[in-house]
This record gives C-alpha cells, sequence and structure tokens, in this order.
C-alpha cells in the first residue's frame, strides 16, 4: 500500500465535480478506477473494445443507448440503478437534466472509448 | 455475449435477499461481479490475498475493523459511502442494525476469504 485507505463520501467528491462529462477518480480497486461524475446533455457515440462499463446512478434520471448486434435499444435508469455496458458495444449516455453517476472500469479507459 | 444485459435495480435485488452474509450476484463487470448484500452482526476475521474488495453502502451504519501494517482501526461507512479493503489486509465487518451495500471483487472470491 502506498497510501492509508479512506472512507470516500460520494456526495462530497460528487461536489468537487465542476465540469459535466469529467469523471474523478474516488478509489482504486485492483486495476479498476471507482469515479463519479456529473451528466448532463448528449455524450458522442463510443465503444470500448477491450472492457465492459460500469454505470451506476445516484441521482437523475440516464439513458444509454445502445448499438447491439441485434438492433439499436435504449435503457433507462434511475436513482439506485446500475446498468453494464458490454465491451465492443457503442453507446451513447443521454441526460435531459444533470446526473450523477459512478463508473467503474479498468484505469486508463478513456471516456470516449474509440470516439477518441 | 452470452445474453442481453438489463438494468439492475439494487432495491428489487436486495429484496430477494433473505439471509445476512449471502450475497447475491446481481452483474458483473469484465471478471469481476458486483453483488448486494445484508450485513447484520459480526463477521469472521479473514483476508483476502490476491484481491481488493470494495464496500458500498446503501443504507445503515458498517463498520470494518481492520488490521493494517501500522496497527488496528476501524472505518465506519453509511449510505452513499464506500470502502475498499486493500488486499491483504485482515478485517471483520460488523453491523449493529442491518446494513444493505454492494460488494465488487473478482469472480470467485469467497466472502470469507482465508478463513474458508
Amino acid at each position: 500500500m502506498t497510501k492509508t485507505p479512506q472512507v470516500v463520501d460520494l456526495a462530497a467528491e460528487l461536489a468537487r465535480v465542476e465540469q459535466p462529462w469529467s469523471p474523478l477518480v474516488v478509489a482504486t480497486l485492483n486495476d479498476y478506477e471507482v469515479k463519479v461524475v456529473r451528466l448532463l446533455g448528449d455524450f458522442v457515440w463510443h465503444a470500448h473494445a477491450e472492457t465492459d462499463e460500469l454505470f451506476l446512478v445516484l441521482s437523475g434520471s440516464l439513458t444509454i443507448e445502445l448499438r447491439e448486434p441485434t438492433g439499436e435499444r435504449a435503457v433507462s435508469l434511475s436513482a439506485g440503478q446500475l446498468f453494464v455496458v458490454p465491451h465492443g458495444v457503442q453507446h451513447r449516455p443521454r441526460a435531459a437534466s444533470e446526473v450523477t453517476a459512478v463508473l467503474i472500469e479498468p484505469r486508463g479507459v478513456l471516456n470516449t472509448g474509440d470516439a477518441g
């Protein structure tokens, strides 16, 4: 261990985040990062070829559009709901009003994936 | 993908869990499992030599006692707070009243770790 782990208060960490779509790393779990993020508006379509991505909504209502092998669909998540976007699946998060969420994915993953 | 991923409602999943200390896997993220669990009373002291373990409290107040290289301490988590127990650190979760939580760790990890 390089430092003593501390309790992370998600609301307190979110209060430090000023911009939407700018995840803040709040903890690490092996080689994974736990991030908090504010979401507002439409993100870009993108995919992560190598990894799944977990969204856990803390407040607000998040839509994730998906382009799956079987076709397009959209899922909606409210507080206390989570969704794992499978690796390789093009997706676009959308938030008509501000959403706060936890993201979990391996260290070093860009939130824009293959969209750069 | 072996099946179409679905939105997971943590409260609905917790309603399916009858016993404390019996985690229910609700999602997978690559080779990690996301579980919901009810905690009540004192668990056993144990460690996971190979992996960190994430606790995110959804309701109630959870104490985790820790035996770190620098000595013993206890951390307390309430709803919306998380803590990552580093690999190799002996720990004992304790809940005087019922706690609900999310656990995230690699697939196949036993909740009793080296305590068997």
